[in-house]
């Protein structure tokens, strides 16, 4: 059919195709599908390397035994990265503790005196942390900003963004999320930890940081963005698994999150991964209980268990609950869309006017958040202890340092306590473990919780992307459980009789806020299962997270994709969008000219259609033995870059380069295809040619992608989003109908058992080794 | 570029298309993937019926209201699936422990005065129950033998086998395992149980039974096979999760073995359905409680809590837990290979003689099993009681007629008891919740655990496959648990200093066993964590069914696997064979004759061609308007038999219907369309047709599905198979290499805002409206 030729330069192509690296940002999706999705499996690595006489040397080596040994590196990368990712937490969450564990002892100690010198030392230690972290950013890593999950997500759906991933962010990372988050600010560390553990992947997928002369040649194992990719899927589990302690729920987020596609294979490593995490963190966590980590030990990791709450319901409680749901709906889809319009504002004119401006903003509002936190509970009567249960192990007020329920601040007796200071001035960890404890019926006043709601709510829509590592799940916590919880006291007044636990309802509240601004639902119940270690409130959470997305969708779209696209990142959702049903592939890219390439170019023209247009891809067509036209492959801009840089390929001669004996001689070591870790890559004004240069060519065969996915013209634009979605593609050529079919495969022509085409197989071996 | 009436023929076509529900066996997918991924989401039943003048009248009450009002069946149809798996879970488990425990209460009431004849009344309740349940199955419903999860797996991946899903199997599955169960054979109702599911869920989806005039009109909503479906997908997780009391396993389950792709709107529907099923199965538990279930209560539904067993574990011990994990994947791997022979023994022999052979054998097995379950006990010497702990609430032996460990079986004295009896001669959740206790270290001799093994192995080997509804998971644990306290009691001999538990080690065992034979990993765990309600013993789940199940795939596959495998059922794995890499999409399809059809074909033709081959699916070809040949589609086999047995779209005009004005007349109710649940549908033998009908002719543009999807004929097979299972196709056309790109669509063409073309749409609208 196709002449002979094009046959043989196509698969010379596929031969070659096969063993080039990824090199362009965002192309490496298109890369995977084409190099690896010829083989899917994760042993893949040697795809059609068999056929290839080029590479027959290699081919020797990188037998099943080579793949073995590939298998093996990926689950001891995995393992790697789970400790990683297990210490680190451990790091930040002894470090936080102890910072804030300090500030409160000091500022305690000191109050005794002067609540004035309290005050100032509270505020200065806060401003002390938050201006080191916010400097750590802004001079030296400012990519570690923000939550960094939109941008994980982005590059997990095949967009990377610049500097996400370096040694220096995960640095940043971890020494800015100890600073902002021991600094008091309205945030949480969890966003970070999985950050931090996408990180740790990445830099072990890349071989270690060049930067930092940290790559040892026995890293340097994972040429595929496929293979990176996959390691920094289980990294973002191994950050949720080490911020909650809760395995199943990294796995489950990493699943319903951050992926954009899935196999099964990756989906047990995920989870080995966030068992090892587990099993580390909780080796550390025995080795502190010790006393060895100084104020880290009954704070710290968060498991706010509630098993001693309540467990039972009763039918007349769904209402209030799901009264909570559409609550957290609302001001879910409220939080999103006020944060998307202030980060919009500080993008567009307050962080364009220098560090400077970062580093004031994050400290003014470091100050104004202590001197609220410490401030408003000067301004709150307190309330007299309540009658000490026999079987209640809580103090009232707790005992000085220690942390507990009960605080007695700014009171004149001994036997009060201040409610508002039990929540406000407190570490965010212990003042959600305040509100969901069980048995603490009337600690809080509704006057209390209502302030505590607005303000914190306020300070959390501010503190939104200030330059330091925020994460956006205890601050979600915090304000759902605080409205869960004045719920919760009306259903106590009301439902006089019942066994009703407030700490139950915080809980409920704080899974209808995380539905309702983040919009996750399987992965947020799990999670809330495993941090709060009580399955029997499974069926309610649901029932709130469920009505919580339901409202806030209604709204508008979960906080990261509206982060998402507020940064330019472009995700695709898993459902194509309405009105694509009414559109044909043809319409969908009809604003473009598209620029195709002969097999054998002028270099000129290389230049000068790079030079004159953005696109990634091209399509190479050449001619078949009549004449006629034929697409035979997809070239990339960034391997033409790389070929005009390297002029190894050049020849005189406008001929295709194989017609003596077909056989392709490959000048190129793949690792020059590889895309430097995290960079923009090569730029077309990076090239410098002679004119001599100028007059000569190149044969592309070599470095096509032969056989790139194709769509009929009139093909409905949501099928295509399908195709597009589903193999996590970056190119799909819009091709007329065909003239006819050559055969159909259905579901049995893919189930050949392998001995049915052993001899086939033999036979090419033979053949090929004749050559 | 396309002539016109080619153009307008496809967009009909497509129109149409759009409508066509589902009425071939296996085809359903691929219609699927044609109608509902042009509008992936749950949403889209009405897709492009906008466009669709021949539908305006019902599009104007399918707008916007009826999509909220299918959401909201699908949801409430979730709702029922949950509320009846979790009642029909209920019902047989009452059933099942009331029949077990008034057999052992009568039995030993007996054994007090003779031996002999307690031995006869045990075996012949034995006898009769699984006399009832063999006599159910092979008299009233053959399809619900065994377990069915290959069935459901192979249904989902979209094959369909006879009468798996009807009424009658759903009632047979349930009284069936009544009998097996309760009959002491060893075999697990929880296969069943997700048959159940499925069953339920089936039975809702296709408007409930016809043949048993149990369809009212409400039910009738579910036209298209994928919302069918996604509802069988929810029956499943439904199954585990009321099998186990393992919600979140229950959806894991279902994501990991069953369903072939995955949405994540489904997989919250899915959780919501688990969550159901958790409620009511609870609710159920606690209204048992005050003891109106007869002898259900203590004992029950599966949780075998260890909670209270070993909470840490020490380096050493990992390595005897890595030797259970081997001994799980030898004795796993063993298991499958010997009940594949076993089976294909039964099927291609034994049960081929009819019915009576498949009663009498299961009678035989029963008799047998009886025998042994009581006579070996018999022949063990009861050991002396251990010192009773003031700790722990274990009596030795156990009162009469209570569930716990110690029987005192054929013993002399009072203080013994009979290891022995304490496992074999007990129900299966008892003899579990008697291996996995904590705090009975040395009950067990390991001649007992040996003996127990060997013969239950044998068993359990021996029942796979005979004509009765038979789970693997109860039997497995049994099986593993078993060796792993055997394991457990060396290390408790060898490593005497630690806290160690024998009932840990059996856990363990469990999973491994598990892991060795079915190969599940991440659902497993998480049943495992969940019905041992231990969340601390993760790791060491994961690392026994790492290692169980790498060993296992080195000898065979999984059991689900193997046995679809035997049944024909044509399961695609997730990853392509590894000598698909070397052939192209055109190499696996040559040994086809592609057959096409013109757009207007005659009747004789149509009839000819279904008679003279299989094919499900056959290209279209018309001509364009310079005479070239251009493939518009493809039409499934079953829409052509449609047609043909109708008759109403036959025309004496060998023309295209729609030459005057593009309106083609519809003349069918979709609904006829839809395959009949369960059946085997339209064969070309039902079809009858006078002399005259032949010389007619169809214009077969209306029922074409307009754009199958195509690749090139040399594109590799891997790259065809990723794309037929992502996408869950059933028919893929393999074309020439195109002449040129038209355009090339990426990821930035798919993200176009709606408001950028709504100009566009609404143009669109006012034209067709004035037509």
């Amino acid at each position: 059919m196709l002449s002979d030729h094009i046959q043989n330069g196509i698969e010379t192509a596929k031969l070659v195709w096969s063993r080039l690296p990824t090199s362009e940002e965002g192309e490496s999706e298109e890369v995977n599908s084409s190099k690896r999705s010829d083989g899917t499996s994760v042993e893949s690595l040697d795809y059609e390397v068999i056929e290839n006489y080029a590479y027959r040397e290699e081919q020797a080596q990188r037998g099943r035994l080579y793949v073995g040994y590939y298998v093996g590196v990926k689950w001891f990368f995995a393992l790697l990265i789970g400790i990683g990712t297990g210490l680190a937490a451990v790091f930040i969450n002894i470090a936080v503790e102890n910072f804030a564990g300090w500030k409160f002892a000091a500022t305690f100690a000191i109050i005794q005196k002067s609540y004035l010198a309290g005050f100032i030392v509270y505020i200065l230690i806060n401003l002390a942390l938050v201006f080191s972290s916010v400097f750590i950013i802004t001079q030296f890593a400012p990519a570690a900003a923000g939550s960094g999950i939109p941008e994980i997500k982005g590059y997990l759906n095949g967009v990377d963004t610049h500097g996400i991933l370096l040694f220096r962010t995960l640095i940043g990372k971890i020494f800015g999320s100890i600073g902002s988050v021991g600094g008091g600010l309205a945030l949480g560390k969890e966003g970070p930890l999985v950050h931090t553990g996408a990180c740790i992947a990445s830099l072990l997928g890349q071989g270690g940081s060049t930067k930092y002369h940290l790559s040892p040649r026995w890293l340097q194992v994972f040429k595929s963005d496929r293979d990176r990719r996959d390691l920094v899927t289980c990294g973002c589990a191994a950050g949720v698994a080490a911020a909650f302690r809760a395995p199943v729920g990294g796995v489950l987020f990493a699943l319903e999150e951050v992926t954009s596609w899935w196999r099964s294979q990756l989906m047990w490593r995920v989870f080995f991964t966030s068992a090892i995490v587990a099993v580390v963190v909780r080796t550390a966590m025995g080795w502190c209980k010790s006393g060895k980590c100084g104020h880290f030990g009954s704070g710290g990791f968060i498991i706010w268990d509630i098993s001693g709450g309540q467990d039972d319901y009763s039918f007349e409680e769904l209402f209030p609950m799901a009264i909570i749901g559409i609550i957290g709906g609302l001001l879910g889809a409220l939080f999103n869309q006020l944060t998307l319009y202030i980060t919009y504002w500080r993008r567009k004119s307050l962080h364009k006017r220098g560090n400077r401006v970062k580093i004031i903003e994050a400290c003014l509002i470091s100050v104004i958040t202590s001197i609220i936190s410490f401030g408003l509970p000067l301004l709150r009567k307190c309330s007299p202890c309540p009658e000490s249960d026999a079987n209640s192990d809580l103090e009232c007020p707790r005992p000085p340092g220690m942390y507990g329920n009960y605080v007695n601040f700014y009171c004149s007796k001994d036997k009060e306590y201040n409610d508002l200071a039990t929540i406000f001035f407190n570490t965010q960890d212990d003042a959600i473990r305040n509100l969901f404890s069980a048995k603490t019926i009337h600690e809080y006043s509704a006057q209390s919780l209502l302030t505590f709601l607005v303000m914190f709510y306020t300070l959390a829509v501010v503190t939104f992307g200030t330059a330091v590592p925020a994460g956006q799940f205890v601050p979600g916590i915090m304000i759902g459980s605080t409205y869960g919880r004045l719920v919760g006291m009306f259903v106590v007044k009301f439902y006089r009789k019942l066994n009703i636990e407030e700490g139950t309802y915080a809980l409920l509240g704080a899974a209808s806020f995380l539905g309702g601004s983040m919009r996750m639902t399987v992965s947020l119940c799990v999670i809330m299962v495993e941090i709060t270690n009580n399955l029997k409130l499974l069926p309610l959470i649901m029932l709130v997270l469920l009505i919580s997305k339901a409202v806030g969708d209604a709204f508008n779209e979960g906080l990261y994709e509206e982060q998402a696209h507020l940064r330019g990142i472009p995700l695709l959702e898993s459902r194509p969008k309405y009105h694509m049903r009414k559109m044909t592939a043809k319409e969908a890219c009809r604003r473009q000219k598209v620029v195709s390439f002969p097999r054998v170019v002028k270099v000129a023209n290389v230049f000068s259609i790079l030079r004159s247009n953005k696109h990634n891809g091209f399509p190479v067509v050449d001619h078949g033995r009549n004449g006629e036209a034929l697409v035979i492959g997809l070239i990339l801009r960034s391997h033409l870059l790389v070929l005009l840089q390297s002029k190894l390929d050049f020849q005189h001669s406008p001929l295709p380069c194989d017609l003596g004996m077909g056989s392709i001689p490959i000048r190129h070591n793949f690792s020059e295809f590889v895309k430097p870790a995290s960079s923009t890559g090569l730029s077309i004004e990076d090239i410098h040619l002679t004119p001599d240069d100028f007059e000569m060519y190149i044969d592309l065969t070599p470095f096509l992608n032969p056989s790139p996915y194709v769509v009929p013209e009139d093909m409905s634009l949501t099928k295509v989003y399908n195709l597009f979605r589903q193999l996590g593609l970056r190119h799909v050529f819009v091709v007329p109908r065909a003239p006819r079919v050559i055969g159909l495969i259905t579901r049995k022509d893919l189930l050949v058992e392998e001995n049915d085409d052993s001899a086939t197989v033999e036979l090419q071996s033979t053949s090929s080794s004749e050559i």
